[in-house]
């Protein structure tokens, strides 16, 4: 029998960085037995990104954001919208530059990600949010 | 009970920007009376980009573009497909970075956008362009 | 009747660049009878990226190749990240440039693709790898 659920996470970011919530996801797929259909995440802000990468050594995300610092520079002259701060045009372009959604089949019972694949909200501005994560199921 | 429903939107551009059509889809979704489901839009080409991002200051999607042509240069001498223009292969670099497709979870008959997200085609050939963005819908 | 069905495919790369496989995605619709519907894919890999890209002139292929190398330099005295070789950070980050999901919708049978594009996966590491793709499908 097809049926649809919704939730929402709350994801607390203390400055740039990556935050994995990989376990929140699996929690809620258990919790409501979900066994086999498909997940999408989206992300309501303009500001930070969800990002599926490698949980294993942690100086993949250093060098992650090492890159993206480098890449889109807090400050760039070229910017004209630098009323919310020099970190804000930087995070908008960051946010283009990756992804706001994510879809992932879910199959006997366990989300289809890879061995090494994590989920992460991906926090560009330097100051603390609360990103919400909007969460939908779909399948049996 | 479950449905599903297609839809073609086309978008008209003048040039490289980003075009809102998040009002068209909102209409899409009134019109068929969705309540909660899942939302898919992709584009159907490969020289322009769907994208969220802010749509209060249009300061930021002029810093968004400045950004893009300054990082993706026309006319670069490292491209050997230039027999469409110096901004084609520009165009396709563009597209790679961003995306051609978006899930949105719809819930209580809204999509589950942030206060200030938008649905964009961003178009990245200076001329003219009809865009085509095939739109799915399952749910209830 | 709504149903759903997975697959996994399984892409063999010999070293950086993009290998379509639009045919074998086609030929399971037509296999199953899908008629109308959604298809997500989802890599289940952080150093490889699915992309839906121009499939006519190989020279766009070329050109992104070369495009995406020198934006992320192999062996960046920036990278902590080294010790699977010197190209495995900037594979890392062109994952994270591009992306791991891509969600198409199937009418009369078909997927919504535009008339040039087609479904790689964009090998980012110079070896040989065997590459696998979650594939699920939900619809009629």
């Amino acid at each position: 029998m097809f049926r649809q659920a919704f939730h929402e996470f709350s994801v607390s970011t203390r400055g740039r960085g990556l935050y994995e919530f990989t376990d929140e996801v699996t929690r809620w797929i258990a919790a409501n037995q979900f066994k086999s259909g498909l997940l999408t995440l989206h992300l309501r802000h303009t500001s930070a990104s969800l990002l599926i990468q490698e949980n294993a050594d942690p100086d993949v995300r250093r060098d992650l954001e090492n890159f993206f610092a480098r890449l889109v520079r807090d400050g760039d002259p070229l910017f004209v919208h630098t009323a919310e701060g020099e970190d804000d045009m930087p995070a908008h372009i960051r946010t283009a530059l990756t992804t706001v959604n994510l879809s992932i089949p879910v199959h006997g019972g366990r989300l289809a990600l890879g061995t090494w694949q994590g989920i992460y909200v991906w926090e560009h501005r330097r100051a603390p949010h609360s990103r919400r994560v909007s969460a939908h199921f779909i399948g049996e």
